[in-house]
């Protein structure tokens, strides 16, 4: 393929159902399949995708082979879509960490049409009703060949998520998965642990103010998803969490032993990386 | 005072302004100090302060005199102030942490007639430049007497707030600083926490993405009137430090040895508190 003729979309959730509308608007025939009967049907209904039998046979004779379900239900998916793959298929996933699949995709022989996708494309809401056409506008894709990918297999994996708007960076996956463990995977992780230590505290999120209610706006998030997530990627993640608590060992020293001096280079030093500022720089 | 005639503010900056600006809108005389003369210079021309000279004695003669400098100088500025009041002055203050402010009147024989407050107006901005006579709009103030305040102090202080748009709370000052400890400081140190360890690895502030700029966005706050808040209120900082590293702990083994379900139990303990729903409630 080029341009895919045809599509198959595993998973109509927000990701999912936003790329089978995105390519249903530009020609494309998709064909869907969802685990919920009601979200298929609605799919179906509006137009957006062909059901797909259960068995997904027919979902791996298409150009391109999207599976956008959680990390471990995608490993599953891809070996279930293996034996039915033609050479000319082309298999992509969304899920938030790479590794896993990637290496998946290398053992079950198909890193020659496997490529990685990871969308940068949240929302505070989910599932098929969220999805929208233009979800992935101006969103960077992180792009996560596997080793024997072709030059032009990575391409057109690339150029289906230009086409549909957002902005594609190709990289491998262990540097993808390194680089969300601490951007991304972290920052979850300290704003459930927050919540769920003020939790302990009986303080309810009506008791922070507005700086206490950005930190833990994320212990909202999904906990299907995010368990999964960190589980996926324990490794990176575990690392990035002990250096948090390494850093929060320090602090608690500094506020215990009353020492003004190095709490006030803690916080030059923090309030340095968020103005994005050398290291060295050193006003007020 | 039933109403002030008049007030002495020291600490021109955001909430020193804005206390200043707002009692002058309302027929206060009053005159105001701080230790950088340009805005002290810049109050007195836009009329909104006469400058008092630095031996504060004439600020203590005044009828309401509001110490808005930070923590550590709040205490020196009482100690100053306390042998040149009249028994008929009533101080306050618009520090973040009340405990030691309020035994350091009791321990300089002013506890009947100091009162404690603490606006929760903070601002991105700081400094004269920024205070504004409207600050106080619809703003909780916590008002925390000395132990021999008569009735009649706390409601004069508590009718200034009011009288300046807040919304005044009296509550003791160790609650105070219990519930700050938890739903203030260990937001910000956390903030902080995670911006050093993001720094060590090298991730920079445009890496993230919105979620994790949510949890981050504190560690920007000012590092000299930060470590002084945590130094000040030490033993309740600590202890919800130490809550936060041991719930972290448990995150950590619990990705480490990868073990799903206890990951989901947390991020659905997280997110039951991030929803403000009842414990031993259990949907999704």
């Amino acid at each position: 393929m080029t341009w895919p003729d045809s599509a198959a979309v595993i998973g109509l959730g927000l990701i999912g159902g936003s790329v089978a509308r995105a390519l249903r608007d530009r020609g494309v025939q998709v064909s869907g399949w969802d685990r919920d009967p009601a979200t298929l049907a609605a799919a179906a209904a509006e137009g957006v995708v062909d059901p797909l039998p259960e068995q997904l046979a027919r979902a791996a004779a298409s150009d391109l082979v999207m599976i956008a379900v959680p990390v471990s239900a995608a490993l599953e998916v891809l070996a279930r879509l293996t034996p039915h793959l033609t050479p000319e298929s082309i298999v992509t996933d969304v899920g938030s960490t790479k590794c896993s699949i990637v290496r998946a995709a290398a053992d079950l022989g198909i890193d020659d049409r496997f490529v990685g996708s990871h969308p940068l494309a949240g929302d505070h809401r989910s599932g098929w009703e969220a999805s929208r056409s233009e979800l992935f506008a101006g969103v960077r894709v992180f792009v996560t060949p596997s080793r024997n990918a072709p030059a032009t297999v990575v391409g057109r994996v690339a150029s289906v998520w230009t086409a549909l708007g957002a902005r594609p960076e190709v990289t491998d996956a262990v540097s993808h998965d390194v680089a969300m463990a601490w951007a991304s995977h972290l920052p979850q992780a300290l704003s459930t642990t927050l919540g769920l230590a003020l939790a302990d505290a009986r303080v309810r999120p009506n008791d922070l103010g507005p700086g206490g209610r950005d930190v833990t706006r994320l212990a909202g998030s999904s906990p299907a998803m995010w368990s999964e997530i960190l589980a996926d990627n324990a490794d990176h993640v575990v690392a990035a969490l002990r250096t948090v608590s390494s850093r929060l060992g320090s602090l608690t020293a500094a506020v215990e032993r009353g020492d003004l001096a190095e709490l006030r280079r803690m916080f030059m030093d923090a309030r340095r990386w968020a103005e994005d500022e050398p290291e060295g720089s050193d006003e007020g």
